[in-house]
């Protein structure tokens, strides 16, 4: 038998878009990492009956539910009397709750309230799991073989409560799953595209297996899906499938499952025992925080110079006047002039540069909005590359930082 | 009448988590922007029976259902036959869909595929609303006072899909909207400190408007709603009541709605004609991507040294290697000598500062991983923070960025 999950996750803030909802990804991801499929997900807002609805809908899709959000101390909060009623029960001052609560103020040296009173009762029939980094504890019930989760809705309360209590409790309950799943990461060519060079598979090609495609920001992730008799069984599935993929796409698979073009250019660089700096005009930072999103990376990672202002284009990057001059700051010419300037400047062995125009704003018609320069080179050789985004500032922002990754990936491969 | 909006978001990478559902939250304040609310939003796989299934259950909740993906050329992709099915009809071949994906093929001089001739086929009850920006059409279905609009999965061809054609539509069809609601925007006060604060209301306060609490990074937003007789009473209530919270909560109030931290800041620095550089270690450039952000963000920021390495923090910044040897990089001397660095090396008014240990590694006990340094000031004045945060490697990053931001408002408020 396999086991099913359903997501609920609750609050307005959440049907109107005030916030965007991590937690449900992230709790997907963590489900399909223990080969366990989620099958729904319903959003709904801080109303009890509406909770309550959602509980009942959620359970028709799957054995487990778990639930996200409306724990907190304030009155829009209304998830545990939902829960109660769900349950035809009551809620009962929890004193352990209390103590905890107390405690937790009393190590930031901030006084209790009354709300805090209130947000000790919890529902008499539940286990109630404490929560190390915030106030609301986190609730399970058993009724049958089913099981309700209820989780605080702060993300990073969410995620030390579920790899801390839940998911050994969901390990401890599940048969083993059948699923397995993996993802080849492409860039620089489009999904039809990626689809029309797959279409051609081999006669023996599994029939188990089933690909999807997520297209992103000049990247496609290819997922490779299998049921089999077993989880070994599908993950040798899934491993056949990803040697025929991978033969099949060469060049324009750059990494696997968690692997982002950050993390790829790390191992790269930290295998040539490279130093890599960027020097990023409208982008900004993006650049260099992307790389410095990977732990470790001081070990492949100067620095960077953003030089957002001309002035800071010649102070330190040794961008020639003239050369800002004749052919603007967004050219061929200062991109490359900004490599050369960061080696030395930053002295690193491989320097990425980008200039651009972002917008919404600064174009003209010879250098319209999304244009945008990039080199990558070392002290004996840069290249560039010329983009034409019609994106907003935004995504023509993170669509370079993307491209910038990816020549200094191909630079280091020798592509 | 009020109109009422369910959302169905479909694709299995939504399910599984391999993506984060930003359409979603985009949609939900596109339509509360029109003051129509989202009353259920649902996640569904790429299943012909569960969409079918998911179409009629958002039915149930409102009378416009927008649903988007699965309009791909590749094989996973089958919403419109679930739309066909859900209207009992046949996809039909669509000459001008087809000619509209053949021109935008040819403008990007690429070749049309087998798959691009099978996406033409359209249900053949609906209007069929092109696509600019790529080859997915969106979908109108008009029946009784039901609209079901089906738009494409990626995110900003569903953005300019909606803002061209689809939100006139709706405005066209909709009552005038009883709803209105407006966020205030605090920082440096918890989520129950802040509902302690606003329980002491005035004995007039209106018992139609209600609030709700968003805590993130640092921050709560605080939400007012009302409905009224029509918008303009909501418009009105809310008016009132903002400026009771806003007085109440005095200097923790940073902005309003979509007023960001570096909104505020460039603001601000702008009113000040002051120029702010940044000098970044552990927050590797976010701080400038943050404030790089904002359209036009040129007029008063001229760059950054990131200096992730010690050499750059010496060479760009000139911290004086005694100093980094005495106290460390992670350090109130450190962050003040990086501060007057960066003032001259980039010849700034402004300049804010951060050194940190982002985790997981590189922590001590004297110095344990959260510990973040921040500076800010100007020639005359440097003000240090010190925080010791207990998230992750990137929560600790955006929460020092944010914190820094902070501190930027501050020091130009003279807080």
């Amino acid at each position: 038998m396999e086991m099913k999950v359903s997501l609920l996750m609750v609050g307005d803030e959440l049907l109107i878009g005030q916030v965007v909802d991590t937690n449900a990804t992230w709790l997907a991801q963590a489900l399909w990492q223990l080969g366990i499929p989620v099958v729904s997900k319903i959003t709904c807002g801080d109303d009890m009956d509406d909770i309550v609805a959602a509980i009942h809908a959620s359970f028709e899709k799957g054995e487990w539910v778990i639930m996200t959000g409306g724990l907190g101390p304030t009155k829009d909060d209304v998830t545990k009397k939902a829960i109660a009623s769900f349950f035809n029960t009551e809620l009962k001052f929890h004193q352990e709750t209390y103590d905890r609560i107390k405690s937790y103020f009393n190590a930031l040296k901030r006084p209790l309230n009354e709300l805090h009173k209130e947000q000790s009762f919890m529902p008499e029939n539940g286990e109630i799991i404490q929560n190390e980094l915030g106030t609301a504890p986190a609730m399970l019930f058993e009724f049958g073989n089913k099981r309700l989760v209820s989780l605080p809705g702060v993300p990073y309360e969410m995620k030390d409560l579920f790899d801390r209590e839940i998911q050994r409790r969901i390990k401890a309950a599940i048969p083993e799953s059948p699923y397995f799943y993996s993802t080849l990461r492409t860039i620089g060519i489009g999904e039809s595209d990626l689809s029309a060079r797959i279409d051609e598979l081999p006669v023996d090609w599994d029939r188990d297996i089933s690909l999807a495609y997520l297209p992103d920001m000049a990247q496609v992730r290819l997922r490779i899906s299998a049921k089999g008799v077993n989880n070994k069984d599908a993950m040798e599935k899934v491993a056949k499938a990803r040697l025929i993929l991978k033969d099949k796409l060469g060049r324009w698979v750059y990494g696997e499952d968690n692997d982002s073009l950050e993390i790829v250019v790390g191992r790269l660089l930290l295998r040539e025992k490279k130093f890599l700096v960027t020097a990023e005009s409208c982008t900004g930072g993006l650049i260099a925080h992307s790389i410095t999103k990977v732990p470790g990376a001081s070990s492949y990672f100067k620095g960077s110079v953003i030089a957002y202002s001309n002035e800071v284009k010649e102070s330190l990057l040794k961008v020639p006047a003239q050369t800002l001059k004749d052919h603007g700051a967004v050219s061929e010419q200062t991109v490359i002039a900004m490599v050369r300037g960061a080696l030395i400047t930053l002295n690193a062995d491989i320097a990425v540069a980008v200039s651009g125009i972002a917008g919404p704003d600064g174009g003209s018609e010879k250098k319209p909005v999304g244009l945008i320069y990039i080199a990558c080179g070392d002290a004996n050789n840069v290249k560039v590359t010329m983009l034409q985004l019609n994106k907003d500032r935004q995504q023509n922002v993170a669509y370079a930082s993307v491209a910038a990754l990816n020549m200094i990936r191909k630079f280091l491969l020798g592509l």
